[in-house]
């Protein structure tokens, strides 16, 4: 698989306002974009981080039934998902596929920021919920 | 605080010859280092995310009582901790403290490859185990 970066850390949050303000005034990070999700129930906020490719994605969920308030019920709130840029995330989920390894996305669907995304269950990622996306 | 980029995100396996198998033969990563560090009762697989000064940290407990091993007991495999790279991982721990974190490490301590490292607790971090480290 052809990765080149960590594109983001999807990390799961109670509150976004609070915790932009610990990423910009503790870690000193600045927030350049707030996006609703709504087909995933989330409100996100963006950060790069330092001069890298790398983002920090934040995660409020908008309601309890959502991917984000689930998680956040069983497991507190904290880091969520790791997401890898490949060049293209379709075939790169069906090469994990091919691979034995079990997909939530058979093909990439549109995510925040316009990226191309697909999820491959933790199951088969050693616990490690992890997304890949391409441009 | 001056944070660069990640330096590396940790991630809890439970059984690391496994584990560097899904990441070179599913992820197409190439585990560049392995190191056990004696305080942490862990064995660490390191491999560089692409072309980026991002590293993946497998960590395998080599006792049940050390903090992966409870780790894994209480959550199960999965990410375990983000780490940020700083130019100076005291100073850096001084001015989160400043500012009302709560630290596991009062000042910077030898960690893997050699870095000067501390960790912020995950209480004052919003649930992410944080690391700050430096050269």
């Amino acid at each position: 698989m052809d990765i080149s970066h960590i594109e983001h850390i999807g990390i799961a949050v109670e509150n976004l306002d609070e915790a932009i303000k610990y990423y910009e005034q503790v870690l000193g990070m600045k927030c350049y974009a707030i996006e609703e999700v709504v087909d995933q129930k989330v409100k996100t906020a963006f950060f790069l981080v330092g001069t890298s490719q790398t983002k920090i994605e934040l995660l409020e969920s908008t309601s309890p039934d959502g991917p984000i308030g689930k998680f956040i019920a069983k497991k507190g709130p904290g880091i969520h998902h790791i997401a890898f840029a490949v060049n293209d995330a379709t075939k790169a989920l069906q090469l994990a596929g091919d691979k034995g390894v079990q997909l939530i996305d058979q093909q990439s669907r549109k995510g925040a920021e316009g990226l191309d995304i697909g999820f491959l269950h933790p199951k088969s990622t050693l616990g490690v919920l992890t997304e890949l996306c391409s441009k």
